[in-house]
């Protein structure tokens, strides 16, 4: 099976993967291993710079035993030419037994998937789905708040561009939390029923995810220095007062210190579930690793 | 031993890569694996863009059970100005077990392979030769035709510049086949006896196999669009016509489609061989790879 | 533990690390193998242009039956602007068993290891230290001369600069050898007690190891043709006359041949070292992953 989209996984094995996931976290903790992936080898083609998804895939694959390939995409036959389809097609003559992709074209990884044998993970396309990191932020809710019921997740920044907004907002309303978008006006995607302002978003929130702003928007759509988005659209101590006493604080990485999010709310260790987003990002894709390949 | 050129080969190594070639590419298809290479470590030098021929040395030695190690070339002391030499001997000093050598340039691969300890091989330098590509390409049609004896190979294209069709003008004659090189007289070699132009090249040929075409090189030589370098030059339904009826295709990749070969031809699952180069491409390399090693 | 400078070793550690370096090199050379890593995950992280020693960690890791993730610097997060201490956050919390660091700031692999939980190794950062260099070093004498007592040692060229020779500088009085540092007036750091001129620093040396001259520097600094570097500067057979009968020759490498050093002393058999360095740096890289994970 293929791992495309939040609506390519069923009820159960979205279960499956947020048990496993805990697993694997209380695994690695205590240095366990595994030999899942035993004498497979999963191919990495990253179409778009990434550091922290290939890396969490490479451990992801090491920590179950198998091998990983990563093309170098740098070096890679796109630049001569060659269709994705036939890339796919070479790649897939080459009988790997996973492929993650990440392309900065939305839909590039079905394409590649309906040319692969083997199972194809969507590590990320375009402004469409990015549906592990979606799985990795209900699998850190889960542990810190036991069940999605009533939960409130305010998701706020560049909602226009973000596939880790879009995936969220599929998969956490189907676990039972409420998803609340909002952003500044021009970074919201025009179809969206009920935009809310950051404020609005945030107002009574259990968990407050801040978007990474591509600096790039700053100074195109938004003309504001850092500091002027963090003070109208970014999470201060103000900003998150709002919401729940003891809201919880997350972030998909690589956070803009000062622009979209307050240093200091970062790093409070009893606000912030950064880092465990993180620890939890390596135990959800070596969940989805196993899950594919049953 | 090395593997550096088709000359480098007598011919029991030569049937003995084809044999071995076979019996990985049934292995892979079952899921089988294999330790030859447990243990090993194989250094991959690929000096010069590839996709293909990367991922499928480090594919075969992960299927082999070896390790692999990749020179990130961009990052390398090639821009600090040290001599190839001196990076042999000091990769030499590393003791890898095997190592895998792309190279702009003709004969880098002998430079380095008189240096180094272990077996060196050789994955195309500049104009010269390819060995494992023509070794895969004898295997492909092997498997096809069963012998080559009788056999006539069209090569086609950019002659000149093109390591794939000297290291097969050299290995399929020695095998049986009869090769017929044949492209716009400013991309065929000088000291070439019988040139040919494309249409008397594939005039009643059992394979056709088609050369990449550069991109600079339409704009320079031949001041073609790419339409009218496929009319003039290409693998077009009509052109093909004239080969042996149910004549097979073959293209070394990446594709230019449209340029070289019409994109109808290259997926047409009857004629075209060019996604079971690439699986024989991964069985070869195997096949290479325990060779050197043995 | 870490391994962030020559000062954070003590006595024993560094007499271990050399004397499982002998014993590595030893079973490197006979085929020996290891398990001493086995299921265990190195991440390197290398924000500088790096092939010898990029490929010595990896070399090291995979002969001790580890494996390796290598962070693509060239599409890393550093381009997002995230921070060092976040990006450190990032990768410890996908747990990695050991991190390899070169840097191009002072300090940062400190900064970094402040935030691991695992092992970090310093491989190289800056103009500070570079202490596997020096530990490998160290070893490959010890391997002609039995002991460091009564050796002169002298280092030449960019003094100012040079991690290699600043870590040297620390750890071979340790041993018991004296270290002479010489080089260009400019190229000599400002609050060095008492600086050579290459000559001096060479006079009645057992040991001469010459250091990289920048080719930036060169130009910026010297004025100079690099042959003109050579004569004024560099290790010709004249200069190394003034030397001890028999002294032996070292460079970190990578070598600019004809400008820091005559090529011909370089390939001398008898005098030069510098493929033992490299043998060596594998060795001792071997013995520092075990002993920072032991």
């Amino acid at each position: 099976m293929d791992l495309l989209s939040i609506d390519s996984l069923n009820d159960a094995q979205i279960g499956t993967i947020l048990d496993r996931a805990d697993f694997h976290l209380a695994a690695n903790r205590s240095g366990g291993s595994s030999n899942a992936l035993a004498g497979k080898l999963v191919f990495n083609l990253f179409y778009e710079n990434s550091t922290r998804t290939l890396m969490s895939f490479s451990t992801a694959a090491h920590r179950l035993g198998g091998s990983v390939v990563t093309l170098p995409v740098e070096q890679s036959s796109v630049k001569k030419g060659e269709t994705l389809e036939d890339t796919a097609r070479t790649l897939n003559a080459m009988r790997p037994d996973v492929v993650v992709i990440r392309h900065r074209e939305n839909g590039a990884p079905q394409r590649v998937a309906e040319i692969m044998d083997s199972p194809v993970i969507n590590a990320g396309d375009g402004t469409d789905e990015h549906p592990t990191q979606a799985l990795l932020d209900a699998a850190t809710m889960r542990s810190r708040f036991g069940s999605f019921e009533g939960l409130t997740v305010a998701i706020c920044g560049d909602i226009r561009h973000s596939r880790v907004a879009h995936s969220n907002a599929m998969l956490l309303p189907r676990l039972g939390a409420k998803v609340r978008l909002g952003g500044p006006p021009m970074l919201m995607p025009d179809d969206l029923l009920a935009p809310h302002s950051v404020d609005e978003a945030i107002e009574g929130a259990d968990v407050v995810m801040m978007l990474r702003v591509q600096r790039e928007r700053l100074a195109e759509d938004l003309g504001d220095a850092p500091g002027e988005y963090l003070a109208r659209y970014g999470l201060t101590a103000e900003r998150l007062a709002k919401a729940k006493p003891n809201a919880l604080v997350m972030h998909p990485g690589p956070m803009n210190r000062g622009v979209e999010i307050d240093g200091a709310i970062a790093d409070d260790p009893h606000r912030s579930l950064i880092t465990l987003q993180v620890e939890y990002g390596v135990a959800v894709r070596m969940a989805c690793l196993e899950l594919v390949l049953a």
